[in-house]
C-alpha cells in the first residue's frame, strides 16, 4: 500500500512556539517516529508544511537585519533544505538505514490563478497597525488584520502540476522513502519562453500532498496535524470528533480562516477524485488514524462512491508503475 | 560517459561580490548553461560550493538579528535548498524538460577528525579585532587573521561516506541529472547509538566531488571556478597556466590557503585513485575544460599510471552499474 503523508506546519513547531531549532529537531524526531511506524508496513512518501519556518527566515533576511533582497520562492527553498535535512535524518535513523532521500520540488502554479489578486496566507510575525502600514508602503506588502494585529499575507494558489513527478516515481519503485513537495513545493509559472520561473507566493502544502497523492495512484492520503481530528460544532456544547464521513457533509460547514479548513478540502478533493480514503488527525495518533482508529476518515460513502477504478486524468510524463500499486 | 562536475562557491558569487539574490540568480544561469553544453553529451552530477552563502544565512541568523540558535548543519541545508532549486531551475529550462533533481545530502565525518581540533575553514565576514575578540567570547567561535581583519574559522574535516549514495545511483541509471553533495554535504556523524547527527563542520566541498566521483565510477571529475587554470610560478614574472599534469608534479609546490590547494588536492586523489582524469578551469569554458582545451589537466601519466582497470574499494550499498558505464 502506499501511503502519502502530509505533516502541517504546526506539526513540526507547536502554534505559538518560538522559531527555536532545538524545538523543531525534537518535533522532527518526534515526526519521524510517527511515519517509521507506518513507513515499516508500507511505501510512504512525506509532505510538510513551512508556515512557521519561512515566516522565520523571512524575518531574518529582512535587508534592515542584513539580508539581500530574496523573494518568496526563495526562501521557501531554504526552508525546504532545513527541514527536509531534519527530517531525512530523524527518519533514516528511525527506520535504521532504509534509504530516505529529500528532494527540492518545483511544483508549477497558474500566473492567472485568483489567489494572485487575492492574497490570504498569513506568514511571519504579528505587527502594530503602524509596523502593517509602513511596511505596505516600504515594500508593497499586502498586509491583513489577524487578532490584535496585522500580518503580511502572500497568495495562495492552487499547485496545477509537480514538476519533480517522475524523480519521485523512480525513487519510489526503488523503496526510497521520499521527502518532497516540502511547504507545498516551490511556486513556480511556465514564462511565455516555456521555462520554469520562481513566483512570490506560498502554495496550499494540503492541497499539494493531494494532486500527489492522485498522481501517484496513492492507496491513502494521511494529513497530520495538532490536532486529534476534525470537530462537529466546533466550540460548542455539542462539539464532538468526527470519526468518519463522506466529503458531502462537509460542503455545509464554513471552516474559519486558519483552521481545518484547507485540510478538510484537500482531503475531501482526494476522496472525491479517487474513491480511496483520506484522513485527519494528530501527528502522535499516525498510525492509527491511517487505521482509521483515531481522527477522521474521509471517504466515499454509499451511493456517491465511483466506480472502483476511476478514469485517471491524462499525464503528460511516462508513467512508473509502483510495485505494490 | 559519466562527468562529476564541482562548482565552487564562486562560481555561483564572485569574489568581493554583496550576497544578492539577482546576482546569485544570474550566475546559477551562467552555470547552468555551462553545465548543460556537457550534460546534452554525457550524464552529468553536479556538486556545489556554498562557502559565501552559507556565511551570509549564519550573519541573518545571528540572535541579536532576530534568529534563533542555530548551527552549521542546518545553516548548510538552508542554503542548499537554495542553490539546489536555484540550479535545478535553470538547469531544466536549458535542457527543455530533461530531469533534474536537487538532493539534500548528508555525508559523514569521522568525529575524531583532526580538522575539529585545528578548524581552518573561514565563513562569513571579515571583523574588526574588538568584534572577534566578543564574538570568540560570546560564541565560543575560532576567529583567525584575515588579510587586514579577521574572520569565522570552522572544521573542515574530510568526507568518508555519502549517506545518500545509492538515491544518487538510483536516478542516474535512468538518466536523471542530480545535484547533490551541495557545500560538501551536510556534515553528520555517526553516534554511539548507530544514528547519524549532525555536527559544526563544513565539508571541504571538492573532496566530496571526488569522494562522489569515485563512488560512482565516474570517467572524469571536473572542478569550475573563476579562474582560468593552475598557474605555475604564481605570481612571478614566469607565471604560466599549467595545461596537463601529474599528480606527482604538484606535491612539490605550497598552495597559498584559500588559493587553488583543495582542488588541486582533490582532483591528484581522483587521478590517482581511479586513473582516470581531473580538470580544473573556468565555469565559462567548462565544455573546453572537459575535452582538455582550456583549464588544468590532472591525470596519471607514464610510468606512474596505475592499471587502466584498478581495484574498487568494498562498498557497503548494492551498486547500480551504470548503463553508458
Amino acid at each position: 500500500m502506499l501511503v502519502v503523508i502530509g505533516l502541517g506546519g504546526h506539526a513540526l513547531l507547536s502554534r505559538g512556539e518560538e522559531f527555536d531549532l532545538a524545538a523543531q529537531r525534537d518535533r522532527a524526531a518526534i515526526a519521524a517516529r510517527a511515519i517509521a511506524e507506518i513507513a515499516r508496513e508500507h511505501d510512504v512518501i512525506v509532505t510538510h508544511g513551512n508556515g512557521p519556518q519561512v515566516g522565520a527566515l523571512a524575518v531574518q533576511s529582512e535587508p534592515a537585519r542584513g539580508g539581500g533582497a530574496t523573494s518568496l520562492d526563495v526562501l521557501d527553498a531554504e526552508s525546504v533544505g532545513m527541514i527536509g535535512y531534519l527530517l531525512e535524518q530523524e527518519l533514516g535513523n528511525e527506520l535504521d538505514g532504509r534509504d530516505v532521500a529529500a528532494l527540492i520540488t518545483q511544483v508549477v502554479v497558474d500566473e492567472a490563478d485568483p489567489a494572485f489578486a487575492d492574497p490570504t496566507k498569513p506568514i511571519g510575525p504579528k505587527y502594530t497597525e503602524d509596523q502593517a502600514k509602513a511596511l505596505v508602503f516600504e515594500r508593497g506588502w499586502s498586509i491583513a488584520p489577524e487578532g490584535d494585529g496585522w500580518r503580511r499575507v502572500v497568495p495562495s494558489p492552487r499547485p496545477r502540476a509537480i514538476v519533480d513527478l517522475r524523480t519521485i516515481e523512480i525513487l519510489l519503485e526503488f523503496g526510497v522513502v521520499v521527502i518532497c513537495t516540502g511547504g507545498g513545493g516551490i511556486p513556480v509559472c511556465i514564462g511565455a519562453d516555456g521555462g520554469l520561473h520562481g513566483v512570490e507566493a506560498v502554495i496550499d502544502k494540503d492541497r499539494s500532498a493531494a494532486l500527489l497523492a492522485e498522481d501517484l495512484s496513492a492507496d491513502a492520503l494521511v494529513l497530520l496535524t495538532d490536532v486529534d481530528a476534525v470537530m462537529a460544532d466546533w466550540g460548542m456544547p455539542t462539539e464532538r470528533p468526527i470519526r468518519v464521513a463522506d466529503p458531502a457533509e462537509f460542503e455545509a460547514i464554513a471552516f474559519a480562516p486558519g483552521s481545518m479548513g484547507p485540510k478538510v478540502a484537500a482531503a475531501c478533493e482526494f476522496a472525491r477524485t479517487t474513491g480511496r480514503p483520506a484522513m485527519i488527525g494528530s501527528i502522535e495518533d499516525a498510525a492509527a488514524v491511517l487505521r482509521g482508529d483515531a481522527g477522521t476518515t474521509i471517504c466515499m460513502t454509499g451511493e456517491s462512491a465511483p466506480s472502483p477504478d476511476p478514469p485517471q486524468p491524462p499525464r503528460s510524463t511516462p508513467r512508473i508503475m509502483h510495485l505494490s500499486g
